[in-house]
């Protein structure tokens, strides 16, 4: 198997780290068990192959051999059929974990996200504050009643779900105790502890050796 | 193989006609030639077992034996893997058609639907506005470019996106010329317009038998 490189920015500024996507790759990688290396390009300029891998602007992109792919959710996916950790082989448990997988994005991030811009950009009336209430009221519901996702074990579906949900912003918002719960245990993870202190870790030093520079 | 069945609601509003994400489904089935039905679950009343296979009460589910599947997305994916029509089987085409869809659902309508929900909604400033200017025009270019997303020929990737920008809110939504022709070059095909006509004869005919309930 080709080398599996994630390629993030080199720097962030503070607020978003611990979130920054790659965080997703590096913490499906660690549950797989999976080797990999994460390289660096520049947060200030992107330029043009910046652009040729991620048409975007954006981070993370996942290398592997002469594959290069982008979209966090896309290379879950990728890194999820490599491992049946983070997907089961049979199809009900395949097809279980990707329509969950989707959820996440599609359902639940696609409210999460412009709520959350709204609310930073100082909109008077948050219009899809509604919508977001409905969507996070269905997944208590669902986190009610069961501990996983998609299978009765831990899946790439509750990765990226607990990844969408744990947003302070939203934990913050309104009382739900059986996702509150969900979003401890699954954080709790060995794997996921490790990709978040090797996220900060990363740009840390990415602080350091800036201050070297301006010293020098 | 198992038969393939599109749920969907049995009657809908006219505004959602032409828009409703069984589309999707019977589209992708229509070019990758799969036979399959169509079954109906009530709009007005959607009980327990409407939320047992779709936890956000919508629709479409696509079920293939005992595996019932959600997310218009998810459902396109587990297609798309039936037929090389819609997703290349080269480890570098499937990559590249998976990161296009995800982008379609997650970096694309991400934006655009939040954003016309605002619109519909009323709100006087539309704080997405921005971020969406930037989202279509980083789609304009990459379309400048090349006439598929994710290989030199229709994949699954083009079916989403373009079934994403087709909305006429985003194309009456500033000039963005090869955005327009991908649109329409990609709506343009037959299977497209069969799933279209079908979805329209689906909800007509629902309004037909309510008439003759009524009169009845």
């Amino acid at each position: 198997m080709a080398e599996l490189v994630i390629v993030t920015y080199d720097w962030v500024p503070e607020v978003p780290r611990g979130y920054v996507r790659d965080l997703r790759l590096r913490w499906a990688l660690e549950e797989a068990g999976l080797p990999y290396r994460v390289e660096s390009v520049p947060f200030d300029e992107r330029g043009a192959e910046h652009f040729a891998h991620q048409p975007f602007g954006q981070v993370p992109w996942l290398r592997e051999g002469g594959v290069s792919i982008f979209e966090s959710g896309a290379c879950l996916l990728h890194i999820a059929r490599k491992s049946e950790k983070l997907m089961p082989r049979d199809p009900a448990g395949e097809a279980r974990t990707l329509q969950w997988t989707i959820a996440a994005l599609n359902s639940i991030e696609m409210v999460t996200v412009p709520w959350w811009f709204l609310e930073m950009s100082g909109a008077k009336d948050n219009h899809l504050t509604g919508w977001l209430e409905s969507r996070l009221a269905h997944m208590e519901s669902i986190l009610k009643e069961r501990e996983w996702l998609a299978a009765d074990r831990f899946t790439v579906a509750d990765l990226l779900m607990a990844d969408v949900l744990r947003i302070e912003k939203i934990r913050s918002f309104g009382d739900r105790p059986a996702t509150e719960s969900y979003v401890r245990r699954i954080t709790k993870r060995p794997a996921f502890k490790k990709a978040y202190a090797d996220q900060l870790a990363h740009f840390a030093a990415a602080d350091l050796s800036n201050t070297r520079a301006a010293n020098s």
